[in-house]
């Protein structure tokens, strides 16, 4: 497949320079890696460097780089080189499958005759959609993906392989060293524009329902539990975890294999790092980490056993400090 | 759908006051949340408060908050008020779903003749039950479940979506550098009353199998590692794991994303936080905790930096008491 | 099912003493299960009082254990008695499965009509291989695993139930408070001998191919993020995830639930423990670990509290040394 630069820049925007309209595109390839046939970008002014050596047939840059590009050759002009970029992607896929039939239900999904999916919508292989689950307008379900019970997906969303939305919740009340189980009457609604990832899971609420926000975006084997709030746009990476009733506020972004514990609150615009255990509400926006850092085994073996001394530790540095304190009294006697 | 209170009252027992054994009751609600046509709970003396403010039509109370319960107006009087909601949703449950078919094979799903499946169980949509499976009565595989070769799941159990029941161990040899697999020849046996969440994988045992107890309740997307024991009661919340081999046993409980090494064993009721890593057998019950601290990315920064020379500090202090000590020695002599 | 010791020492060689090859073997048992028709084996010599006691019929031995192991009954010495047992589970497999057809497309199955399944592969039930996909030969695919379009599968691979293999990147070009999707144009490639557990994610690339390298291992729920390229004979356990764009260099280990962050490089043989975040490069070969150790929850709590105030603690004993070397500067004025 190829796209010329006329046709990039006609569908996209931008200032070509430095280049024919009809010069053709074979592929789209980061600076490094990019060779004579390819459109590449530079979105970070600290890969200038790759920018000047790079062998790329055009390179889509940010106006303020605009001289420093045509000393090497051909550019595109873009406000923001990398949602350019992200665009460039999409018209790259679009043309690559412009021949895919991409609406309707395939034969081998089993949708129930009580749900109902837009005739616009792509229903994929081996899916399962439940009574009562409602397929917004040009959504498309992957392959091997269940929408349960009356749950509901907005318009222009990606559920990618695998994803259980509408699971029960896990809710159960105690009762003489069993499990009695709380029956799970809410269901999910996800909003418009929101992908999920492959194998992820969001379950139906208790008795309200769990709620995500137009434009989410979740990575692979993520975990939402019941009754979960997610604002719009928020992004949560890989094998992320939320438990039950957390509310995430709008903005908010939860790296991979992160865990915010239940019934806790984050305000929007907070940013959690990799694999960071949110244990309390974060009410001011900014960025939050927990993490034991990784050292060689023997010396994490060392510090890991005085750690759980730590506090004893703190009371010696108190008793030292008081001591001196006594001491230096004493010596100014 | 609707209810009436008598209808509850009669199925469940308790007592009614201050209300018609006909009201009807619309929809099960947190008390906060609860309108005019609802039934609500208060299993929390804590939150008493939100009890006088609510407008359900009828809340669920323990013995001791009959007075105050029916100074705000209808209410239902049970030993056990959240095991009663929870049972008052199994009712609602059962109500709404009078008329759905549940039991059989859905014509879609993928049952080897020489698998036993009790005529009273369901296997939903696009499962797959292998040579030799085993599903006992009453039990309920959602969609999407694989039951793999030789596995047996006991009575009224569930397994949601994606459950992966009987995948291969993890089990290599080592040698000169590749990995020589080890077939894995044992099974999984699962009992009675067990509940398997979505995307949920249990591994077959290497030479004998992995057991898990009646009465089991797992989340989403846990692992659990061939020929691991999980005794009767054992609850696991989402993304936990537990490597080959670890015995767990009854009525523990496991937070979300906790996970539990190889060979270990868990003595009955501990209660393992979320997040944490066992790396030691624990013998005693009780509530064990291994997280770090999530706190403002600067902050962290600092503190991760100099955790790494915890054991140099206590060395400092070590050297710090001795050489105070010896001054104090001097100076009295 | 019964084997011959004839034909299991014909099959994988090695010595056999003290038993006739006529000798019928029923099972494969640890030492302290094995019982009179089962055959086990001693890999590590700190085992060798179970060997002692052990019932069973047999026992694989090496050299060394040779007179230890004739002192108790029969045994077939073998230079590597793990890799033998291997080996042996193996041939159990195999007879135990002689009748069973394990090459073909599943009628359940979705194969696309461009994708290239090799005739001696097996894709299972439900399955679904996307457009342009490449399945080598003698390939398993259990059941419900999707490997998507344009992807690759080397020979004698086993994808375990619910693999999904080719899902997007999780790619976004932020823009004004929203997410603009970066379409994943690459695919993933899998080398030859790879086994992949249920429920595992692998992306694909952004630009270029997510590859993993021959003989790789991968437990069950792991994620590897799109770009990733993991050497040969790579393991990692269970929930382990790596994130876009990093390198594992060939025959590291990855432990159960560990995080392995974007852009990073590891180099060849570097071992991470169990539930460790690797947030820099490791260019050494070792082992590596970062956990914060369990404890119990009162004790933890006080630990963690005193954690964050930890670097000023280390200003507080660099105080007391300065205090203490003026103090005693004066004294010995």
């Amino acid at each position: 497949m190829s796209l010329s630069l006329g046709q990039i820049v006609g569908a996209l925007g931008g200032t070509l320079e430095l280049a024919g309209s009809d010069t053709e595109i074979f592929r789209i390839a980061p600076l490094d890696s990019a060779g004579p046939g390819d459109l590449s970008f530079l979105s970070n002014p600290r890969y200038q460097q790759q920018l000047a050596a790079s062998k790329a047939a055009c390179v889509i840059v940010a106006p303020a780089m605009r001289e420093a590009a045509m000393q090497r050759g051909a550019c595109i002009v873009a406000d923001n080189p990398y949602v350019y970029f992200a665009r460039a992607t999409q018209l790259w896929k679009q043309h690559e499958q412009a021949h895919q039939v991409r609406c309707g239900v395939h034969p081998s999904a089993v949708v129930d005759p009580l749900a109902e999916v837009d005739p616009t919508a792509y229903v994929g292989p081996l899916c399962v959609v439940e009574r009562g689950a409602r397929i917004g307008a040009g959504t498309v379900l992957k392959s091997r993906v269940t929408v349960g019970e009356n749950c509901s997906v907005g318009a222009r969303c990606i559920l990618h392989s695998g994803v259980v939305l509408g699971a029960d919740g896990f809710g159960f009340a105690p009762e003489r060293g069993t499990w009695v189980k709380i029956e799970q009457l809410g269901a999910v609604r996800v909003g418009d524009d929101v992908e999920i990832g492959a194998n992820t899971c969001i379950d139906r609420g208790a008795l309200d329902d769990t709620v995500i926000e137009n434009g989410v975006k979740l990575d692979n084997l993520v975990q939402i539990g019941h009754n979960v709030h997610l604002g719009a746009h928020v992004a949560m990476a890989g094998c992320a975890g939320v438990a039950g009733s957390a509310r995430i506020g709008a903005h908010c972004t939860v790296g991979g294999g992160a865990v915010v514990l239940g019934h806790l609150e984050l305000a929007e615009n907070v940013h959690v790092s990799a694999a960071t255990v949110v244990m309390r509400s974060l009410n001011k926006p900014g960025v939050y980490t927990g993490v034991f850092p990784v050292d060689e085994n023997n010396k994490w073996e060392k510090n890991a056993a005085t750690l759980k001394q730590l506090h004893s530790l703190r009371e010696r540095i108190k008793a030292l400090e008081q001591q001196q304190q006594q001491d230096s009294k004493n010596g100014t006697q």
